[in-house]
């Protein structure tokens, strides 16, 4: 997400065109990017500690983005009966 | 998000950059839209339905996206003491 303090065009350009359709009740709006990965790790806490390398080498611009890790999933590993 | 089985090309080259990052572990990679939103509703039904003809209507594309509708938080009014 666009760090707060950061201005967001594409967000205000969604507030202005929802407003147009007769959603005038909506203050603000943000727009930032979900990035959903399938890894392997030998842990949860080894796949959190590794997307958090990949989100502040790659996909998250320090400057003005943050992030966060929201939920991890843990999948069988599969072809395995 | 894209849909299952809608090609989702940013996806693939967030996957490709990662790698070369050694993150070779990441399998799949999917990239969609978070779109944060502040407004005013009578109740949390009220706001989840709101938005849902939001996502129809204007935030997401029916054709190549899904959409889900994460978390509703209840603020407290502003300027009342």
């Amino acid at each position: 997400m666009p760090k707060d303090g950061v201005s967001d065009p594409q967000g205000e350009a969604v507030r202005g065109g929802l407003a147009m359709l007769g959603h005038a009740q909506v203050s603000r709006v943000r727009v930032g990017r979900l990035i959903e990965l399938e890894l392997d790790a030998a842990s949860e806490s080894a796949a959190r500690e590794a997307v958090t390398r990949m989100a502040e080498q790659l996909l998250a611009n320090p400057v003005i983005e943050q992030f966060r890790i929201e939920s991890l999933v843990a999948m069988k590993p599969q072809g395995v009966i």
